[in-house]
């Protein structure tokens, strides 16, 4: 590309971006401005994606776009904290083609507008390697408010919101592995690994109701295991209560070993759902306060050594792979 | 590496630099919590550095990681921010070695200790291309004061600080390139490209008395030219008045081409100086502030095409290529 192209990329289609932000200076300075409202602090998160690591290299780039926005947004939407705005840093491959450029910058402006949220710097380069971006975004939280993951109590119920594993069989429909759906419910769990819904609208109930959360990024196992650790607790999971979609139910039916299906579904990551620890008395008010999300209760934290078991009908179910770890 | 790698890594090396910041909550949780002192806003900048593009693979790792600090503190820097926290998003290669793991949280543990700065959160993740990191730097400047790009007036002084050049030097002799240098300049331009020195120092005497800066990471021409954009100004260059090492004065003294030699020095970048545009009349009480930071008068600001002109010797020098760009 030629000599001018990064700076007129950054001109023509990430400046607009920034317009939002007088502090962010048109993305012409070293850096931007950002001050919390008082009484307020900063939450903040960064999420890379690479490349045929985190999403298929041949995905539309206003989709990659929007789920390098939205887990982030998940990031800060379990932290009980409003999404304000993000920093952006892009490593193009060598051979970005302009339609990846644009597409890019078109999701970013389609996305960020749903989201209220403005890009307000960053840095772009190329590289050898794969496409990666790399989002740090920032939310408000009234100070002391922040939800943590550390805070869950002896006997607090282990609560997720929506349904798990959608993510995970949609990303085995994208690998064209054709998990037994048909053509609708494929549809289904393909816009869920696409276009993870963070559940930002739970912000203020999770700060008035709960008392640890997470969002499930790595898997539903291992994400409220982190919580358990964090807390220096355990985690008790009944396989049997986790909540499936109509989608993820027929997938199930169609399966030879369900402990061995239920057990996927509950470690493939990317749902972008809360995981929650709730005291029991709580419970009412969080539901009432959720905003319509269906919440459900799929387990307890309890004293004892800091670690996650899992039952099935009953039974101990052994957890062969928790989650996601990257090397 | 095993699939316990990651948390281990983050648990033994990352975690301790975060020790110093309670909102980092031990980078256990979704995020990290940042307030700005009562009065104060934050300055937030980021940069990525690639192997093979940002600086030589098989550089030192400890010495990359002082790299990805500095440049960004020196963003802070040139905004008049004091620098406090920073988050890390790392994709390692495939097959990095716990030698460059274990480089590199030494280099970050002992240059976040002398910048007095603190890893807050992030992101690891390892993809098949190079090793990428990208921080993004938080600093600390009082509400309203911070110094931008685009504040320069007609009239204004372009100034500059300590000696540019070196680091393109120091470029050339990572590179074999070898320019005619004896063995001590050629340690003191390699230093200089390795370790920059973020001119932090004079945060407080550029808030006070300069009314536009940058760092020059781009090349002196390039960066003195994006302040002279930001402020719809153009700005005049004396070459003869760049201010040069005793190492530049010895290569210039080898060149056949003096005005060639003069240009890639001026055009070179990552000497992370800072380029000023100050009052005539605040000259003075900068130079006084400045804490011992020598300062060099290099050209002028005026009304006009916001453009970039460069004399030399008194006659109008033609510049082909000002600075850096990345695609």
């Amino acid at each position: 590309m030629s000599a001018g192209g990064e700076f007129d990329y950054i001109a023509r289609r990430l400046a607009p971006l920034s317009a939002g932000w007088p502090g962010a200076a048109g993305l012409k300075d070293d850096g931007a401005l950002i001050t919390p409202a008082p009484g307020y602090e900063l939450a903040v998160t960064a999420d890379t994606l690479v490349a045929g690591v985190h999403f298929l290299a041949d995905e539309d780039p206003a989709v990659t776009a929007g789920r390098a926005l939205r887990v982030n947004l998940s990031d800060l939407a379990a932290m009980g904290a409003q999404a304000r705005a993000y920093m952006l840093a892009i490593v193009w491959p060598k051979d970005a083609s302009d339609g990846l450029r644009e597409g890019f910058a078109d999701g970013l402006e389609r996305e960020q507008a749903h989201f209220g949220v403005h890009l307000i710097g960053g840095d772009t380069t190329s590289g050898p390697g794969p496409w990666t971006i790399s989002v740090t975004a920032f939310g408000e939280v009234p100070a002391g408010r922040a939800v943590r993951r550390s805070g869950a109590r002896d006997g607090d119920l282990a609560v997720v919101t929506g349904t798990i594993g959608d993510a995970w069989l949609g990303l085995q429909a994208e690998l064209k592995a054709r998990p037994a759906l048909d053509a609708a419910h494929e549809r289904f769990v393909q816009e869920r690994f696409t276009r993870p819904e963070p559940r930002l609208a739970l912000a203020e109930a999770l700060r008035e109701h709960a008392r640890a959360a997470i969002d499930v990024s790595d898997g539903l196992i291992a994400d409220l295991s982190h919580i358990a650790r964090a807390s220096g607790l355990g985690v008790r999971m009944e396989l049997d209560r986790i909540p499936l979609s109509p989608a993820a139910e027929a997938w199930l039916a169609a399966q030879a070993d369900p402990l061995r299906a239920r057990m996927q579904l509950a470690s493939g990551g990317d749902d972008y759902e809360l995981a929650m620890a709730v005291a029991p008395g709580a419970l009412d008010a969080l539901t009432a306060g959720s905003g319509g999300a269906p919440l459900t209760v799929i387990g307890r934290f309890e004293a004892g050594p800091p670690d996650a078991s899992v039952t099935w009908r009953g039974e101990p179910a052994p957890v062969e792979h928790g989650g996601f770890t990257h090397f």
